[in-house]
């Protein structure tokens, strides 16, 4: 990726809104840079809107990126080394409604590391009118997530958001706010200290230039960058009509694992947590322990042994043995890191190997109790 | 059944402890009449129990009519019209522990009649240490499913039993108490005024002979009633290890629709729901609607309009056509009433028929909202 891609990258992204489909079918058919001087030149087929903001971009540019430096954001691109390689599954499915794609780049504001946390985070999301047991429960399950390792993302919305964030950072791990706004601009404003606490200890991200003021539309169009970053997802309490329902529903279409805290049948906060599981969207989960068992499908007894990283190898670990490379291959890492992992989980018998590879070390669950 | 036989089977009920497996193996052999004579004579392989309570039992008989006379209470076997077919069901499982078996006969106590209560009852049942939640949800859902016109089964137990009782009393529907006691001894002596009230609306029933204490064991015993009886059972608080739990099983064993109610997740008495749910043991359910839309798994708009006789007749009915004359033979009705019940389903554009009999019409179930 050289600097004048991510530059064009970035302009893009200033005429362009993120989510737009229009991006994704352009995308398809041509690389930025070439994207951008059919912009300039307003080639047939390209909106007009795009177009008429092409000058005011390029001018606008080198004073999005000193407001960025100002706050400490960087501008990370796909094909760079810091990129989550994650968030590219976005361009591999339809999208919902009028938002699809991966981002053009992702504005990352903290002093997090963003590959290290990208490994294996877990996001928890949830209503903003939460009710004192949700918040409770939001901020007990981003705690043992974070303290189990994984980073805990969410939108840094009041209510649930807010507790999955204090709860990660009382958890002592980092977590990501992902913003429908700019990196810098705090909202809510009531949440300015946290978010300046989540970008001290972990990430303030977004696909919006600084600057950028949330929009009803770009809740929407964030949701789906929480969801591709996590693992699984995990909604505390939702309305019947929630829009952390929308976030599962885009988890549920990247294929991560979709769970729901379940609550009281007279609370409408849990009403959209219940339908959920009434219509086989997501699992119920009970703790951050039942979270992480779900997510990365590890026997009960060996999860809390196994670190973040191995639980990421072994996810990717099926019945039929594949090489070393070949994993690491999958997981964009390289073959040592995954071979560590291997060995870990080798340590605690979920994995076999032979001449042809490695492969999950299939083993009974044992619940205490329960019906049967 | 003769008179003679209803007899014999009372006077196995004295001397053979309900539920014991041995009972089966020997209703296998041979009729009751025989298994008396062989019990009498010390016949080889006949506990030693059986043959010592023999002399007894033959001259308990008519004092035990006499006590169950002066409650109310008669004496049902199978093959007697009053007789709930669906615990014949019994004899077709395994069972659980040393527990198994359709019941010798039946104690029946009250007003209620026991053929029309069992056309399409549902069992609500739960924690002796419930929450106020617990209690409240308990006594809706059954208000609930009562006024649709489905009995509500239960076990007259402390806490979401009890509610159960008195929520269907509410809600205008009878109830039935299944005991592990005999049908006049009050227990729990609390609930003496109760177990009136449930015996002048509804039924108070027992396999256990009058005059027959609560034991440990007979609760277990008692379970398997309680699910065989019921079309579909509903737990609303247990604990991990919960005696509802049992009947959740008995239920999921016999085939009937296994549902729990969620709570929060701090509750300790939610945690067998919820556990039940994760193990893929029963349904999420959040009222007396969703009880009956699983249950007897008509779409959801038309619930309200279809009255529990022909809720019953639609869960015999699948995609292949069947003939009036063979749906009333597996339901063992009359085909006037089949017949009766038809027409009310097709007015509600759930069923079709051609020349081979009558299918469900598959619609698609419209809940609104959701995550999808």
């Amino acid at each position: 990726m050289t600097r004048s891609q991510s530059r064009t990258r970035l302009m893009l992204s200033l005429v362009a809104e993120p989510g737009d489909p229009r991006l994704v079918a352009w995308r398809e058919r041509c690389d930025p840079v070439e994207l951008w001087h059919a912009v300039v030149r307003g080639a047939p087929e390209i909106p007009d809107r795009w177009h008429a903001g092409a000058a005011d971009a390029a001018s606008r540019v080198d004073g999005v990126l000193r407001r960025a430096d100002e706050v400490g954001a960087r501008w990370v691109v796909p094909g760079s080394p810091a990129w989550p390689v994650a968030l590219d599954d976005l361009d591999q499915v339809d999208g919902i409604g009028q938002v699809t794609g991966a981002p053009l780049g992702l504005w990352v504001r903290g002093g997090g590391d963003l590959t290290s946390i990208a490994a294996a985070p877990v996001a928890v999301v949830g209503a903003r009118g939460s009710t004192t047991y949700g918040a409770e429960v939001a901020s007990d399950i981003a705690a043992d997530c974070a303290d189990q390792g994984h980073a805990v993302v969410s939108g840094a919305a009041f209510g649930i958001d807010a507790c999955a964030h204090r709860g990660a950072l009382l958890g002592g791990g980092p977590t990501v706010a992902v913003m429908a706004c700019g990196v810098d601009v705090e909202y809510p404003r009531t949440h300015a200290a946290l978010l300046r606490r989540i970008a001290e200890e972990g990430l303030v991200i977004s696909e919006f230039p600084p600057g950028a003021e949330p929009q009803r539309h770009r809740f929407l169009v964030r949701n789906r960058i929480i969801a591709a970053l996590s693992v699984g997802v995990v909604v505390v309490e939702a309305a019947r009509r929630s829009g952390s329902l929308n976030t599962l529903h885009w988890a549920d279409l990247l294929g991560r694992t979709t769970m729901v805290v379940p609550g009281p049948i007279t609370s409408q906060a849990s009403c959209g947590t219940h339908l959920a599981v009434r219509d086989g969207k997501a699992l119920l989960v009970t703790s951050g322990h039942d979270v992480l068992a779900d997510t990365f499908g590890i026997v009960d007894a060996d999860l809390p042994a196994i670190g973040p990283g191995a639980r990421r190898v072994w996810l990717r670990l099926g019945a039929e043995p594949q090489p070393v490379e070949q994993l690491a291959r999958a997981l964009r890492l390289g073959t040592v890191p995954v071979l560590r992992a291997l060995r870990e989980l080798e340590h605690h018998d979920v994995v076999a190997r032979d001449e042809r590879g490695w492969r999950r070390e299939t083993r009974v669950t044992n619940r205490e109790g329960g019906v049967g």
